[in-house]
């Protein structure tokens, strides 16, 4: 026996007390009803995948991050399975393997965790669960479904009953794709999204100066500028980006999209939860149309909450085949972390049982079983206390595990009428036996 | 991009299509929602797990299986981080990590994935769900609560609504090892329990041999014989038991706290499914007095579906204090794998969404939404069918994925009268907008 062994568990991991897990499984339970009720099939891949799927299309940081898995009994360092890092990748893996059984478009949700080896710190996990809605076609997709995604988020999050507002800011990439293609600066997109991606974090000063860097021509320059502060309601972003006077087709075409997108979520009347905004282009390469993410305006330090896009082609690393897609994701163990520090979840969230029954000796455990199960039968949830202590220690273990208790003794058994005590109020209820 | 890239799930892992994935998902459900009701407190602790935590106690096989992660940057194979092979070992760290903020007994629920490295096999998975309950006491705990496991066990296997009777066959350690010391055979008792475990795996006269290897006395051997073939309900088995006439203390304690577990769960009215059963030792050195398995007496082949028992200390290797405990687990991916295989899931559960909002036309695109909203404002799962297709093929998928089906046309705009058609008989049910 060793008593030095360390049983902290493993950093950038999350571990929770009993009555705060209770809160985060109703929180994950939220998200898992209402991507079932909008539609969306939940699929569970493995956490193990092969390695050279994970790596597939990745470079740089993903490979950094990956967890290889090797037993213990093998000497090898380079091992062929590793730990998911993302629900993207699987789910290209799923559909390339079970195309012929699926049904396009297919509506699709992943709750699960994802792995990844960053360096510990505050708010920053290693293993966490990510909640995913994609939408695959099979060769289109209707635009109309990138605002199926985005309400559907945005319905998860107003069941959340969080104490701030949520916010959806929405772009298309398209509109600064033919934008930088209308100014002759294709060549430069990546460093011009990336600047943009930054804008935020920086002052207004910082960013031209970062354009200025890239040489580009100070009319150009003072276009983006403006092009990026560019924000509000459909009809004012929309009047506005066509004020430009861009002629480009892809520019068109993206303004076309983003209008649609607002116009449905509009007629859905979340017109308050929504703003098109662009400055939003979400970092990766992945995203060739709309793009968001949720923010708590309330908390912008918080920075995003929620975040997604339209991609051409889920699965060009594994098929030839073509399947577009839309798709948003929650990251939960974070968000969780930080409604959490900063007090914004619901007090309302049930963290005890309903009823702890209490027998007063060990003749009355037989009863108690039974109206235990009674209580389970009217759907409550409910706990015999067996220690074998005085009353007053029983009653005070019940109080600490369940919201009521009821106490059975010699009395209760023959006249089968039982007391309810709430104990937090204090108030008694009679219960008739059935 | 390579085409030749191998999409086929790594073996040993379960990878479900859509529509039994929410079978399986259900069945997941009706578990965490039994061991909560039954109050239980969910935990969830990391997958990854220090590597000296998961071997404090470990030999042989499981470190043969242990799954070490490492980061892909990370040259070294001895890594001092590895996944959880199962969900004891984690409870005992967080019980001892957590101990001044737990109310103990601690009655403590685990619903989540293990991972073992072996030999892949049919119906033998390397990545699986693994649902225990456990009450865990500081220094003692009552008999009761080992009732209070397995008739939590089987509440939750009657929510399953098999299509088969589950029995549970249950024995108490302390009655074999009494018997033993009575006669003198202590030296010998990991082998005796090796052999009773194989008993129902082989013939009575290979069992007799086995314990003929052993040299015992004939004498000796058919005692053991004649025990083992011990089962029945309470009244018959505690009779046989006490007719033995051994004098042995710990013997004596076993059959009264095999007794009372008996009588508790016979006063829950659960005496077609439960038998004492004198074949029952459970494989492992862990538990000391009660020990049960379940099995689906008409199924015997799939053996044991759910098993645990009570243990006199759960954090031996972590702590000097005492936590004894009583659990049991049902191993779920494997549980689901038999069932399925053997067609003894209900048929009741649903598989499709409720109703596919499909619009006839773009124009309808912002009626289906809100016609999608409502439908779910009234519980009901809802999708719109976004696809640029003719109506026929609108219709066709929609029948894929939904049980009934919505169109909105023009018509349907203007009157606000909808007709929800059910695909599968063809029904048809007028719907007021509202």
């Amino acid at each position: 026996m060793s008593k030095k062994i360390n049983t902290t568990p493993i950093s950038g991991t999350q571990e929770l007390l009993p009555e705060i897990q209770k809160t985060f499984d109703a929180l994950k339970l939220k998200i898992n009803n209402s991507y079932n009720q909008h539609g969306y099939f939940n699929i569970e891949t493995p956490s193990i995948e092969r390695t050279e799927i994970l790596l597939a299309k990745a470079g740089g940081d993903t490979e950094k991050q990956i967890y290889k898995v090797i037993k213990t009994a093998e000497t090898e360092t380079d091992s062929s399975q590793a730990l998911r890092f993302d629900h993207t990748v699987p789910l290209a893996r799923y559909v390339v393997e079970h195309e012929n059984d699926l049904t396009f478009p297919f509506k699709v949700s992943q709750v699960g965790l994802n792995f990844r080896g960053e360096r510990a710190q505050k708010g920053r996990f290693r293993e966490f669960y990510q909640c995913d809605i994609d939408i695959i076609g099979r060769n289109t997709l209707s635009i109309a479904y990138d605002a199926d995604v985005i309400s559907t988020l945005l319905d998860t999050f107003s069941t959340f009953n969080l104490n701030t507002p949520v916010l959806a800011r929405i772009s298309n990439r398209k509109i600064l794709s033919g934008l930088l293609e209308a100014l002759g600066l294709q060549s430069l997109s990546k460093d011009i999204y990336s600047i943009i991606d930054h804008a935020e974090k920086v002052t207004p000063e910082k960013t031209k100066m970062n354009f200025e860097e890239l040489k580009l021509k100070p009319d150009n320059i003072q276009k983006l500028l403006n092009f990026i502060e560019l924000n509000g309601n459909r009809f004012k972003v929309i009047k506005e980006l066509n004020n430009l006077e861009i002629k480009n087709e892809k520019f068109s075409a993206g303004v076309a999209e983003l209008d649609q997108v607002l116009y449905l979520l509009e007629s859905l009347g979340l017109t308050e939860n929504i703003i098109a905004d662009m400055k939003i282009v979400r970092g990766l390469d992945y995203y060739t149309g709309t793009v968001f993410e949720f923010i708590l305006p309330e908390y912008k330090s918080i920075g995003s909450v929620c975040g997604g896009g339209r991609y051409e082609n889920l699965t060009g690393y594994f098929s030839e085949k073509s399947f577009p897609g839309v798709g948003g994701s929650i990251g939960l163990t974070r968000l969780f972390y930080v409604l959490n520090e900063k007090h914004l979840l619901p007090d309302s969230t049930k963290e005890k049982i309903d009823y702890a029954v209490i027998p007063v000796s060990e003749h009355e455990f037989d009863e108690a079983f039974n109206v235990a199960k009674k209580l389970r039968e009217k759907n409550h949830s409910s706990t015999i206390v067996l220690i074998d202590k005085k009353l007053s220690d029983k009653i005070a273990y019940a109080s600490k595990i369940a919201e009521n208790g009821i106490v059975i003794g010699e009395e209760e058994v023959n006249t089968k009428i039982l007391n309810a005590k709430n104990f937090e109020t204090g108030e008694e209820k009679e219960l008739k036996y059935e």
